[in-house]
């Protein structure tokens, strides 16, 4: 590395080679070009209009910047490891482009405010890049509840049969959840949509700078209170990733039941083609590799959150060089997010058929209407935890004589109590056992429905 | 454990001991009991409004359970292991109390959304209490700032000396934090007030509840719009968790800074007998055992978080045995937040001293002001980064010959450039060098006094 | 809090009460007491044996410490919160009882060094009773594999059907992930156990003690080289904790598989009443809360690691403060571990059944077998990827036309390729396919049979 | 994608080319592509000598294997997104070099066992190369101790002024830490070190292989037991990241005390200017860029070994898709390691001079040899808690006084207590505090000659 760095002169020798690719970043904070480069805009319109530069240099200096931005979307621009970090490398060739003017631009400036400006302007634009993709996802869900309001699914718990479902009301499990992650993203933005910039190194500057001017240029919503905390707060990307961990939760829990419900015990789905993939040896093989690609990419998220955790722990204010840690830890998590968010709603629109007839089959095929005879107990004034118990009971004999509830006679129900009448067999068909759960929020085909229309709602809002 | 458990009907044999005591949750799950019964009573009431019970049962269901709070306040009501958990715990000292109609009690609900409902009303009172806590200990670093403004204290970057800061401006970083902390909080606390109950076991309930009435006489902001979410959701246990972890990162920053600066070499403060320890061997010492406690915590709050997350990924739909898992976690997350934010409050009330002389010293024998030599050239023209290097010449010949810069003589600095004036010895005086960086967000004297008034004003909001 | 603190005569005031509770370890630390008696009656006969304190203090002080012993274990000494922690505790109640010399116990050592010593004494005891646990869940997974060696269960890949198994053959995978567990135990014992003890503070000392004999006395393997080393490592905590997350990632997927296994869809085993429970409200459910709990826990120990991780990060030597934050995790990642191997022992000693006509059923109704017919195609000269993707086509054409390819006639097989005989039927019989895979480890019986001789073996081992 | 995967016989349609993009691991699993030709050397060597194929196709596959590896190594084979992975990339080039019979490498393997394999013949050779590198940074250790035994340097507890040091001890502590991950690596290796390859898919396969001659040919230690925990077992993966956790953590403890000698206010240490970089504002700024990165980088470390044990959370055996995400984390697990140590090496041999004078000072003018004086009166008799209760007195009324215990007289000594003589003077002397703590691994200076002769040998062993 021959080329002197930027700050070289209270140095006398040069960096160790090994050190100076050790320390570099331009490696991956190149993917900040963009935002560096309408950042350093942002401040030199800003000087020339306070007067801090005159009207003629900010506008070289624009100029200049907008030539890099070209230069790099057309690939001219390519900064190598001597560079340093994108920073340094817009800055240098900068002034070969404006000449001595470009070292101007870096008055009333220090690479704290302005890799924390950089670092924002990026992160608040992907993030409305993943609410955008949440927001794919729920339509495909809530297209696919609209379809299935009266396809049955079983439902569990503890993975037990426990009461049949509206396969729309299971659906719509997954968009509510998705409706949270786009909310709680609504909110991480507020506190990430803050400038830094005009922080200084550290304490602000000797400069007449303008802040609100430059953030008001960079549709920030708001700048930063306290100079020291505008560059040593990563609070942002903390909160971000663990959004960004809740909604892989969340896919994973998804993914899980894709899988369960692909196996040949469940056959609950079938998986396409498009979306599956075969085995280097067994030729029947036909791989759920989406969900189980995202289930699997949860823990990388949350890994990157335990490590951005663990990079902010003890250190001092303000900057430390350990805060460069913080972008691969980001772009990796943004960019599985996306993946995988943009993965599962191909797999949902495209990649996976219900079987319909073997859900109808599952329903009607074991004890998950038990709890609607002790309903039926409890609704004739039977305490319900006395009803409980006697169904139970029930439960237990039917078990061991092979049968199901419904293929008891009216006989042996008016033995086991003289409540039960001829409509038991009604109350325990799986249609009516759905619909009767018309509690709000439940399971009910009206309340389902009620549920689309207020998802339809819901997905209204930007 | 020879008494039969609630749900044994359907089952002929006991529990084997070994696995009663693994199973059960009544050791810690206790801890939830006021906010138990506070749900049940709503429970009870809304069962009576609703018809589903009569309103004389609801007022024995009420006043039962209002007894069960009196004993278990007097220390009369003891469950131990065999109660299993805290629900089955209540409801048989329920129908112990008001007899048959006790086993009414679990009409039209399920533990599974019980649960739910008394972990919600447990976080929701301790995040108002960890608010509480925060305000408190913003309110001490408030008043310790008010009286600190002209105390100057070297400001750091890497830790090394960068420019020097009002104090007040430094306290007011953390202030800053902790005010983020605070507005997080604000934000997960709407995910967690929302009321699942009457979301049943998991599709709701046949019952005419009314999930509403509950969610009112429980104080909710709403309630789940889909019940196999309003089971299996513990989102909001993994952003408060993610909150709380912030929280530590903060003081574990703080409590870094305090341990530096009660280091014989910093000496910047002086811990008090009242907040610090001695050694079992060194007579000599006295610890600041508080804040590496607090820096110690760090590691077990953000493990809490990694260990919710993890207990969350890849679970199917609705309620798993697995969440019974996320009250510990919770349990001594909020403990242990609480007890470091207390233990800093009374760290900076009453534990520690600014050494202002020591502090004065410091400031006024470094190079922390060459960044104003830089700006008083750029101000007069040169282009910055030109002014920052030939600064890094002098600051590197300085240092050889064991000067600092206000050691210059005045031809020694116009040898160097002729824009240098009498006024540059003014603008390097650690005073000026302050007060100089009076841009918004700063560190200048008058912009900390703003910064302070703002600050009273955040502390209003509640 | 009125009793003066041990180090209490540079200090001119006492400790604030909340702060004396908050860095009071006395809570928890009290579970090392055994350790912390036995460490100091090899201190005190060291002291005794190398002439520092006369042969017959030494024995005073040991005396003295035995009583302290009898009294802790009959429930006598019961130290409050006063104390500070267990060390002090102790070391005053012994100058109650043996008066004066009582003071010269501490000679020649600190509470770094002790406190190291204590914690190591225990571990490696947890660590022999998880040895032990873990030599005990392996002998029941062997008996039930000894039982199942010619018991089919279809095997798994991406949970799709792949080749049938020998249930002996699946059982043992378990059993040998455990042995690994108990080997890496093993290797950690040995960085457990050497002894820090006469590390001092964190230099050594100056008096001519004898290191070698208290780690003799004590039965460790060697002492720390380095005593800054001595008093500031927590390796082996960390180790510990990443060898029982691992212990736990194993039992999680186990557990995952009963999950799977006791569900209706599956039905592979049959959950018995003294390992499963009861819905709170659905009469029907048996829940498999034990493998819930398990895998449900293993977030927890996982976070533990983390914790302990993020505890010693950037810490600087020596000991500090925030190592008391070790202790807390420790103990829960031991007690969670034995709870945790115990109950699944329980589990399949006794609180299952498997299903086998149920399990014979699934083998022979599927496709797994169709990696047997390229293999016998293979094995007749057809290149392997040839007569792979031959055999995809013919799956293809069954599964379209509902059959499976024990329906294919002979004149179709050979259509689809020459090289098919009779022979053809015999290869594709389920006890066939499994048989077949004779190659060393894989699942044919013989196989089966001389990895139970192994394991007979490994297990002899201590 | 047009090209066709290898397993789509089965398939009628192609993959979704976002998924198809979302499966791939050709973008990271091409860094094993030299173990995977390794590992098929071997395999078709294998099936060579045992007759599966002939010896002619077995010396076909070999040399066009060799072929790729030379295409791959000179740029001309550059397999893209459209290969899937590396092992389809590396047996389609096969086949078009070596025509048909390269439709024969894949008999009687998987994919399965075939990454198994690579992944460990990776990891071992990585873990090797590690090795390496913790041996170079002790041999700098160890030089720079050897330069500094009489070199005294402050020993703090607590961050507090404790005891003085040999220099040379501190450096040893670190060198001890690395012996103990070296050490460590040793036994991870054992359980990497073991072939998974002929478990096939998961059960083995029908050919007659023989897995302990690819085993020997691959110099593995031994085979995997069972086929289906050698398919899908990654305990090496997380047990190994453990390990490299470990590392970090204590080349951060090392890092944060360089970052604090380097300040102004510690000036123990000179940073050279090959070692540290500037601000892009300061001029007068010196970073310690190298140990502030270090220690960012070990939550990246750890944040991955968590990915990693939640990733095998739950995993149903036998493989699963999920664990194709093990690549990523490991192979910037295996670079930030390397990384790490070879900077700190770097910095450690010429990037930073220890200031000896300013450390000559620094023991001189505290109270850290107040323990000496304990001790000085417990050799004398007194019980040492009396002792040190006393010397706590006058530490404190010498601070009061503002003088250090050797300014005492000797009148005021023996106010004190009779026991002090003139001798007193030379035992406080840092120098001889230092001598004096000549317990084995103390800080005495024959304690250190020694250790530094071990620590010569323990060099040795490899």
């Amino acid at each position: 590395m021959s080329q002197q760095q930027t700050w070289s002169q209270r140095f006398e020798s040069s960096l160790h080679p090994a050190i100076a690719i050790f320390n570099a970043s331009i490696g991956f904070d190149i993917e900040l070009i963009e935002y560096d480069l309408t950042g350093s805009i942002a401040h030199a319109r800003m000087l020339g209009r306070t007067g801090i530069i005159s009207p003629q240099e900010a506008e070289q200096l624009t100029a200049g910047l907008e030539q890099i931005r070209q230069e790099y979307n057309s690939g001219q621009f390519t900064p190598g490891v001597e560079a340093e970090d994108v920073h340094f490398a817009v800055e240098r060739r900068l002034t070969e482009i404006v000449g001595d003017v470009g070292k101007k631009l870096h008055t009333a400036r220090s690479r704290n405010d302005q890799v924390g400006t950089d670092i924002r302007l990026y992160l608040r634009a992907q993030i409305q890049q993943i609410c955008t993709h949440i927001r794919q996802f729920q339509q495909v869900l809530l297209q696919l509840a609209e379809q299935n309001v009266e396809t049955l699914i079983p439902g569990y718990t503890h993975l037990q049969r426990a009461q049949p479902l509206s396969l729309a009301h299971h659906l719509l499990a997954y968009f509510q959840m998705l409706q949270r992650d786009w909310d709680r993203l609504k909110d991480v933005y507020k506190r990430v949509n803050i400038s830094p910039l005009g922080s200084g190194a550290l304490a602000g500057t000797t400069f007449p700078i303008d802040r609100h001017y430059t953030a008001e240029l960079l549709e920030f919503d708001g700048v930063y209170a306290n100079s020291l905390d505008g560059v040593s707060d990563r609070d942002f990307a903390i909160e971000f990733a663990c959004a960004a961990s809740i909604i892989m939760v969340h896919l994973s829990r998804l993914s899980e039941e894709v899988i369960l419900w692909s196996s040949e015990e469940f056959s609950f789905v079938k998986l396409k083609d498009s979306c599956a993939t075969g085995s280097s040896i067994m030729p029947q093989k036909k791989n759920p590799d989406v969900p189980e690609l995202v289930r699997g990419k949860t823990g990388r998220v949350c890994g990157h959150l335990q490590g951005l955790l663990m990079l902010m722990k003890g250190l001092p204010l303000a900057y430390n060089k350990d805060l460069q840690e913080d972008k691969e830890a980001l772009f990796d998590t943004v960019k599985t997010v996306k993946a995988c968010l943009e993965a599962m709603a191909i797999l949902f629109q495209e990649g996976l058929e219900f079987r319909t007839t073997r859900l109808a089959e599952a329903v009607a095929e074991d004890f998950s209407n038990a709890t609607d005879v002790a309903d039926y107990l409890a609704a004739r004034g039977v305490p319900f935890r006395e009803a409980y118990n006697l169904v139970g009971k029930v439960v237990k004999t039917s078990l061991a004589a092979g049968k199901l509830l419904k293929d008891l006679t009216i006989q042996e129900w008016q033995e086991l109590h003289p409540a039960f009448a001829e409509d038991i067999y009604e109350a325990i068909a799986p249609r009516q056992v759905v619909a009767a759960r018309n509690s709000y929020g439940g399971t009910g085909f009206a309340q389902v429905e009620k549920a689309i229309a207020i998802a339809r709602t819901q997905l209204e809002a930007n």
